[in-house]
């Protein structure tokens, strides 16, 4: 499958092409016919779930002779549940509403011209990620709901697994006269094709969504000539008040860092109000009798034996795993600039019973999305009525928050007249 | 004024921090504080005219000493007409509704989580522009109203004029008592200044919008390293139907194309369906007869001795000039199929009285606007009941079309709870 260095440049045009030529025939599809692929693949990716399984079985024989790590062993593997997952996955997105053609606004002016902002596909997006081979069909699947051609490049530990989820995509395609070429899967494990797609495919790639970690991010933003959806790390931050209710503070920061840790959405640091310092110990002995490690400052570390000292470096990490920095500032003004210093703009929460406390921590933390007690485990397009979703995007520009098939749309202006002409 | 070109990094993180700085005082002005400054300064251009045309007749003078063309010393002169205009500009955008703070769209979830997505500046602007000086004042404006700093980088030719209006939006700033760093001008000449926001300033500019002509477009494409509101070139196109009324298109036609042919809404090409091929000799003479130059194909140059050869050149060209190129095409779909091959995504127009063929028209093209019975010379933010705009953008991500202040916002969800965590 794979083809030598000196084809990417050909391979990736080919694709680019053939995705800019689906372009037109995915804006025009039907709901209809939308649904009808992403039901026929569901339908097939049941129906073959044991060729899935068994090509995923050969990538993690692979993986396991190159000595890849649990966590990412982990990411890699799928069984009959996680196979399942993904064919109702599709179904979710089929059932979906199709943003495209909706009318976003309508108006009319004085002269009777009548506006309307209608939604259409974004263009062709390119995909690039990592081990997790479910990406594969969910990305695939909204984008195909959104109209828009995709091209998709997953980690090469994955290959085996994402051909095989792959082919029943373009079967859900095909059973709905859907050109086959709506979703393409990059036929080689050759780094150069990502570099190639982030540097030289601006004719062909009108948005990039980078899902990975960290290096991978970075290489995006170091390298990308097209515009790029982005998902940072989710640095999260739970403040809780001096006017918060003890028992909901607790089961607040409880659920944040500790209901999955390994989500964008997890709480990495816990804020205390040195107004509400009897708070404090409740909800730091929690975590700790919960298996999770405390990293305080000096006052956090007076409440239990067991905090460590939290270093400068600790406010700005994202553990993704049961591990929270917790510091005692002086209310909320401080907390609002710690969070400005170290966050990540992405999910930070108050717990207070104040609702002025609470009304100017929402409006003066800058993230993609601000709670007020409530987890901020609920960062999830899912959790907002959304649907599936791409990720969180930590951006400001296009889309900020979860990224499901409405984000994945453009829009244009269609405006209807008797002969206006304009003075 | 300006700097060596050593200083430029030096100068220029030195404005980016300055503008990172002011972003969250501006993002938590009020409307009245944004309209005090907007107000102030259109009272301080009225007030301070005669500095403004003066600072303007250095700029003129040395522009004429360098022998610059015509076209280009009308784009950069100023008289009292022009700077009330843009005095009355700053008073329009005062009057304009704010777009901070407000909700886009509020639901409720099972839970009871109340869920707000509320819009928020989109964050620092840098905007780059060549000799018109009337952009200091409109940039600078929307910015403000959008609570986004702004770093302005006008052409050097139009360096004095700049200055002198930059001088009065400070003077507004001053008045409602924001940071003067709000709106910044870049103080020198030296074109590397562009280069360094184009490629440098990730960490300062949230966006970066171009108005300009190619040269300067083309090198945005190539530089850029930060996300851009691009406005590219408007090859606009009126498609005369076989069922249009013939004197609604003779007047559309004429109106696109010669009520002002300088603007990016104006049209370049003309096509008539065969089907109507009646339609055509009227509306091409009325065209030659008002003195437009005709490039036609052999169909056209058969309707009059004045109509020269078009080449596959003019298909494509933006003339923004009294030129049109005129093709007769087999109907809708070839109408759609050439502005597919050689438009600009930006504005088109169908004329016709069959409502099914107009809807097709409308579906099908894939422009930033597209019109049923009205003149491509709608594309304009004000036409449009938006307001002031800062362009058209024919990009798809994030802004699409007119440009105004609520294009220059993001957004972010607002959660309330009542204490609850996800299971």
């Amino acid at each position: 499958m794979s083809e030598t260095a000196a084809d990417i440049p050909a391979l990736m045009t080919r694709l680019g092409r053939a995705a800019r030529a689906a372009a037109p025939v995915l804006a025009a599809a039907t709901t209809a016919q939308k649904n009808t692929a992403l039901v026929a693949a569901a339908q097939a990716m049941r129906a073959r779930s044991d060729t899935i399984l068994a090509a995923n079985e050969e990538d993690m024989t692979r993986a396991r002779a190159k000595g890849l790590n649990a966590a990412m062993v982990d990411r890699l593997r799928l069984d009959s549940t996680r196979v399942e997952a993904m064919a109702r996955g599709l179904d979710d997105i089929a059932a979906l509403p199709d943003p495209v053609g909706s009318v976003a606004a309508a108006w009319r002016r004085p002269n009777g011209l009548e506006f309307e902002r209608v939604r259409v596909p974004l263009g062709v997006v390119g995909i690039i990620y990592e081990s997790r081979p479910n990406v594969t069909a969910d990305a695939g699947a909204l984008c195909l709901k959104a109209g828009n051609p995709v091209i998709l490049r997953g980690g090469s530990e994955s290959g085996a697994s994402n051909r095989a989820i792959h082919a029943v995509l373009v079967a859900g395609l095909e059973t709905a006269g859907l050109p086959r070429e709506a979703i393409q899967l990059v036929p080689t494990a050759d780094r150069d094709a990502v570099g190639y797609m982030l540097a030289s495919m601006r004719e062909y790639i009108d948005v990039l969504v980078p899902r990975g970690g960290k290096a991978l991010v970075a290489r995006v933003q170091a390298e990308a000539r097209v515009p790029v959806i982005g998902h940072l790390e989710g640095v999260c931050h739970v403040y809780v008040d001096r006017d918060a209710d003890p028992d909901m503070a607790r089961e607040i920061v409880h659920n944040a860092k500790l209901r999955r840790t390994g989500v964008c959405g997890a709480a990495e640091t816990l804020l205390v109000d040195r107004g509400g310092l009897a708070l404090l110990a409740p909800i730091v002995r929690d975590l700790l009798d919960a298996g999770c490690e405390v990293r305080g400052d000096a006052t956090t570390g007076a409440v239990d034996p067991r905090v460590r000292p939290a270093t400068e470096e600790d406010w700005a990490t994202e553990y993704l795993d049961a591990v929270i920095a917790v510091r005692v500032v002086d209310g909320v003004d401080a907390a609002i600039a710690h969070i400005a210093r170290y966050g990540s703009s992405h999910t930070e929460a108050i717990v207070t019973a104040n609702s002025a406390t609470a009304e100017r921590f929402l409006a003066r933390v800058d993230s993609a999305i601000v709670l007020h007690n409530a987890s901020t485990q609920f960062a999830d397009g899912g959790e907002f009525g959304m649907g599936a979703e791409i990720g969180i995007s930590t951006d400001r520009f296009h889309a900020r928050g979860p990224v499901g098939v409405e984000q994945l749309t453009s829009y244009k202006y269609v405006v209807r007249g008797a002969g206006q002409t304009r003075r």
